[in-house]
């Protein structure tokens, strides 16, 4: 089976270098933590007045506010910040925490869709940042489509035990 | 629901502040890479020659130097030191990268057993950092279990079309 990381890249488009191009410099000490904050603000405010109802539904168990705050404190951790994130939850475990949603490579389009625009709209984050950011996002999100479709792989029904091949000695 | 961080907390005993001090000090910085490297060429060693061969089963569709570079190079990425597990292989996504595996309990405190041995017996790391390193162990290997359990309630197979409910009308 192709690893997770080769589907990523080949759905995406994005290798894994310049997927892991945030790595090269310190995006949180160039951006800031207001930076984050503002960016997972806006992007949650675009996800959750979508116009799409099948996508802004997938978010409806959630809190707007702790959406952000789990997207924000995750970047900060992933993009050289302090570890927000586990601090408070733990592990990232990205495809585990995602087992409950549809990550469909729709719903990933849409997705990055709205954190374009979101990146586009953020004051105080450069081109160069905003390159690098797309980058791992797109691959992160196709990561993510990846381990969603293991999860179908493994939640095959196990055959009826009462199945056709039964029905003609009843 | 509990949390995965909270189940981590309980089964293992350590709280997520102390799981989490590993982030106090950089022990990438501290302990270097070669450290790394022997720590994890010590642990599994002993782990396939484990005598209980239920445990070593589990490793045995994975070839020991690839046990050893993908354990110290996650290691390495998460005690502050360059990302070198997602360069070569994307997001660590703990739990999904588990999921082939049977990560029950008993599993948890045997892997537990055999890196205490290994910090125990590896040269250069220091009391202080030990501590750290076991209580980060002991929480990240609970933590598994609790994902394996979701894993168990998610592959509970469908209600069966043809089940007994249906076999008057047959």
């Amino acid at each position: 089976m192709q690893s997770l990381q080769a589907m990523a890249s080949e759905w995406s488009g994005v290798d894994s270098a310049d997927a892991f191009s945030i790595d090269d410099t310190n995006l949180f000490q160039k951006l800031g933590l207001q930076t984050f904050i503002n960016l997972s603000t806006n992007f949650y405010t675009r996800v959750y007045d979508d116009e799409e109802e099948w996508f802004r539904s997938i978010f409806a168990n959630s809190k707007k506010e702790d959406a952000i705050q789990n997207q924000y404190e995750f970047f900060v951790q992933r993009m050289g910040g302090p570890p927000l994130y586990s601090q408070r939850r733990g592990h990232p475990a990205l495809i585990a925490r995602h087992r409950p949603f549809p990550v469909t490579r729709q719903a990933a389009e849409r997705w990055l869709h709205h954190m374009q625009q979101a990146l586009d709209s953020t004051p105080d984050i450069d081109a160069d940042s905003k390159v690098k950011m797309m980058n791992f996002f797109k691959h992160t999100a196709f990561f993510l489509v990846a381990g969603d479709e293991l999860k179908k792989n493994q939640t095959q029904p196990a055959p009826c035990k009462h199945g056709s091949s039964n029905h003609q000695t009843s």
